[in-house]
């Protein structure tokens, strides 16, 4: 087994009501890339939130007594504090800058994903409001346009618990399973895996940001020779429910 | 940017004493594999443990009495729960079946990486003693041995706090550094970004498991074109300091 991940170079600035399947299908073709069967498309959450009007400028937002007073609190714009205060359902940790929550989709990350970089001044963009959904459509029309059988993953950077730096992991999934699943298969000692259930998703998000960087530019990369699980995978399969956590 | 993932198909069964430097070495020449400059070589910590001996018989542990409560408690047996506590450092969460730990090197995970899968029955392996150690006297040997400037990291499969499944993630890391830090650097909108550092060897471990799969025998994966910061970097690097924890 063996993969190659490579970045598309000719996507453009992204604007809300932008077509991505199209765009991406068209940088593709003006570099010579054919897509083939089972080909990746892992696209940076950054452009998808665009695509989808999912920015809002921070002069427009009015800011409650409660985010004005976290927001002096933790030194944060109090209208950042208020946008992400909407996107959340519940917050997990205040403490110094680090204001990590619960998101309305179920997402535990710092500040709801809602973000400054890589847009206007003044604007942030929010996550995309199902990007499972996101995915689908975008796969959906991707293979459409050229007849091959893909899977789409949508990313996000994220910080974790116990370990420095950020990664990526996978916030929208299409076509294919968000885990491979060894539990039940034996090992070659004849020993039963009781556990083992392997988060491909992240581990082909952090892959492809790689490629990507963050001043690069690239925000979509194709992933070509992995053989992943085919089937209805969701990102949201990846939250860990309420009841099975140690850590909320 | 683009970059290749590929396995190492000839690596034979690993015991105590073996030459893995010597042993990747003849598994890539056997199957015309040449070193190239800048490859990272990706290795699972379970044949670092087997070759440095890191390998208990259950038969010859004595539990504790508090061990054998915690056993109890957790339906574990008692004395892979001693091999636990013998390796950690202090125990972070007790729950259901879940019993994360720090380790003596201070990694945040379950069962402070102590595993029954792929090897005998009635044994266990432990984390290596010090794995950028081990990193780095495996990288000394392959870069005698190939005359190439290569990066090793050591992996280990990890559970996320808030997220399903596992991944895998760097334990010892030679010859590059383990972020891509891009804070102080601008992006195309002249912000400059405040926290992006990217963990690219926890990324790269991810990358170079969907290759190894837990049950196909490869342990070893090589990593081409990616162009990773060099320098002395750490898996120790990574640990999240305890002053800077919200979750401990």
């Amino acid at each position: 087994m063996s993969f190659y991940v490579f970045g598309l170079q000719n996507i453009p600035y992204i604007k809300e009501g932008d077509n991505l399947a199209n765009l991406i299908y068209e940088a593709a073709t003006s570099e010579n890339i054919n897509f083939e069967e089972k080909d990746i498309i892992v696209i940076t959450q950054k452009i998808v939130s665009k695509a989808e009007g999912r920015i809002i400028k921070l002069y427009d937002v009015e800011p409650s007594d409660f985010a004005m007073q976290i927001g002096k609190d933790m030194e944060k714009d109090p209208r950042l504090v208020e946008i992400v205060l909407r996107e959340s359902s519940r917050i997990i940790r205040m403490k110094g800058n680090a204001l990590i929550v619960e998101t309305r989709h179920g997402f535990v990350c710092a500040n709801a994903g809602v973000d400054y970089s890589n847009v206007e001044q003044g604007y942030v963009t929010l996550l995309p409001i199902d990007p499972d959904k996101s995915a689908k459509n975008i796969r959906k029309q991707l293979m459409a346009l050229t007849g091959k059988n893909l899977a789409v993953i949508v990313t996000d950077t994220w910080g974790r618990a116990w370990r420095l730096g950020q990664v990526d992991y996978a916030i929208g999934v299409a076509g294919m399973l968000a885990f491979k699943d060894y539990r039940g298969e034996t090992d070659y000692t004849g020993r039963e895996l009781h556990v083992t259930n392997m988060c491909i998703a992240d581990e082909l998000a952090g892959a492809a940001e790689l490629v990507k960087g963050k001043l690069s530019g690239v925000p979509v990369v194709i992933i070509r020779g992995y053989d992943y699980p085919e089937g209805e995978g969701a990102a949201s399969n990846i939250i860990r429910p309420l009841s099975e956590d140690l850590f909320r």
